[in-house]
């Protein structure tokens, strides 16, 4: 199981709005005494990753590779064997099918059309049935997209890059570079992942940045097979419509969504479109309602890269899931700006205590992943 | 001798003023083969370490550990063996006498007193001497003792706790707790090594804190021997003479100097001193004579809790060598209470980019050793 979920991560920058997973099957008959462990190996005969929506899943990929081995053989998966017809056939009938003995499930999929048929299906074909081994795993490999089945809203991570003191600029703006190249490489992955690139409109304005994904600045090793890394969509609040069309990041050709509380009656190129959304009264974006019309939209996962205001607006409405905050071991003062707006707090109760969930060195800096406790329970 | 490094470092809350230094005696004689290593293991035949100034060095105890061992054996020493006759006869003529035939050093004592003349003295008495073994790890096992050498000022290690934003008090002034119960018992050791703790009248008059070492508060084996803790000196900055004979580090009966521009006729009790430094010019003490002063009082190692202000001054006037910063995983937002008064940075090349030593986390928070460019180069 824990091939099949480091196989699953092969997909992770492509498979959107697909979920993660991995296959491997494996025979007892074929295996090997492990010298050092004493135990029995069991030898696979095949294995396979979901690498692209619309493309087989990974117990097709498996069971072609595994050919006539497969009879009797157990097949270990990261998720519950899909039950439907999507774009593919269903892959609990591939596997009746193929004449596996045993299936080894991590996860039951929540997803409502699969949800527990696809491992009804297999029992009723007379098929030995375990789920659970390594779920929690599994769920990780593909949060974003539990998330939306879960919540109806997409997994939310929000970026930032600060300095000791919470600094994103000094005090004249200056702010290139807070960060090193390395840490600044390792955002690139983290932008990969998603399915949506969220900032604001003051950032573009203010920064003009691209917000793409540039797979040559990845640190090796990063993407598996012959696809090429999907661009997110870059969704942009734009409630007082103030994007220009000169824009950097309306340059490139890869989709835009720009976000605002009434149709604004711009003609927009082909790859740009306006997505109304209600406000919240006082002029901005109700964030509640951007998230769900996100998911609707089959957004899984948000990556925010955003300003002061933005930043602190989603943290206030306990709408970020995951804060990655890379550190510099720099301090540019109080007269710096800050990373986040925050509200005065009177009382050390009502302070969000984030729980560390990693803590590595990227370069130079310190990266961060600091989880809500509301997520983290 | 990496043995005796951790040795050397059992005595790290006792030996001030004099270094840690740690001695293994062995004799190949006496080895074994180790299978899965495939070489040979010389036998220990004696060990020890230096544990409190005024008794044996570590390589006495070694010594008389070995017994009649000794002879032909060879000695790891994490310093170069004494020479001259302090409150201990000379190391270096001990070893001679024992009758040992090689002695491995990890570094050279720049010591004025010994500086070579105890591997001069070994090596006319024609004992095989190496040098170098090791020597980084030996530097830092003793970094404060070798910093007053080579400065003639402390090593200062100046502590922080702050949130992720740098603040270490909300808006409102509360301040109980930023950091969590297994930080502060870290701390506890932090104090414990220094050879005083540093603070300004400002954190006496505000929070009254006791500032002394609590050795029940360690985490479980940190303390080694019988020996109790030694309390470092508290040294608290005065110039304008407001400290209270009230305060609470005034009452426990362990040393406090007070430092102020002129004597005050003050009538202190026993244990607290008066010292008088040149000030700055602007009313406050000059940090350089500051530290000056308490490198002639044999202080190897400041550890400095103190408020924003003064934490600014000593890093503003490049005293601090390590920054010892525990974040809890909160922002406290823009209101809060700054960690550092640093003034406005208006280009990013005269930032200060601290190198990180250490990265790890304590309970909920994290903990980071950021070494000033200049002390880490």
């Amino acid at each position: 199981m824990r091939r099949a979920l480091m196989l699953a991560r092969y997909g992770r920058f492509t498979t959107h709005p697909n979920p993660n997973v991995g296959c491997v099957i494996v025979r007892s008959a074929e295996g090997r005494m492990e010298a050092t462990e004493s135990a029995w190996i069991d030898a696979i005969v095949g294995e396979g990753y979901h690498a692209r929506a619309g493309e087989p899943h990974a117990e097709v990929h498996a069971l072609r590779a595994a050919g006539e081995k497969v009879k009797g053989a157990t097949a270990y998966v990261t998720l519950e064997p899909c039950s439907h017809f999507g774009r593919t056939p269903p892959c609990a009938n591939a596997l009746i099918e193929a004449g596996v003995s045993r299936v080894v499930v991590a996860m039951r999929d929540p997803f409502p059309e699969v949800a527990g048929q696809g491992i009804q299906r297999l029992k009723d074909a007379g098929i030995q049935v375990d789920v659970g081994l390594c779920e929690d795993e599994a769920y990780a490999v593909s949060r974003g997209f539990f998330t939306r089945v879960e919540k109806q809203r997409p997994l939310v991570l929000l970026k930032l890059a600060t300095t000791l003191d919470g600094k994103i600029a000094l005090a004249n703006g200056e702010s290139k570079w807070v960060t090193s190249p390395e840490a600044r490489a390792d955002v690139q992955l983290g932008r990969a992942e998603a399915g949506a690139i969220l900032t604001g409109a003051r950032t573009v304005l203010l920064d003009d940045p691209t917000l793409n994904v540039r797979p040559e600045q990845f640190p090796e090793g990063s993407v598996y097979g012959d696809f090429p890394v999907r661009q997110p969509v870059r969704v942009v609040l734009d409630a007082r419509v103030e994007v220009p069309m000169s824009a950097k990041l309306l340059q490139d050709g890869a989709p835009v969504w720009l976000i605002r509380t009434q149709s604004s009656g711009q003609t927009l190129p082909d790859h740009v479109e306006e997505i109304v959304v209600q406000g919240d009264g006082y002029g901005r974006i109700d964030l509640h309602a951007l998230m769900a019309e996100l998911a609707q939209r089959q957004i899984h996962t948000v990556w925010v890269e955003a300003g002061a205001r933005l930043a602190g607006a989603l943290v206030q409405a306990d709408l970020v899931d995951d804060l990655i905050l890379y550190q510099a071991p720099k301090f540019f003062g109080p007269d710096g700006l800050n990373g986040m707006n925050l509200p005065t707090v009177s009382d050390m109760q009502a302070v969000v205590s984030w729980q560390i969930q990693g803590c590595t060195r990227v370069g130079p800096d310190i990266k961060l992943v600091l989880q809500h406790p509301k997520t983290a329970t």
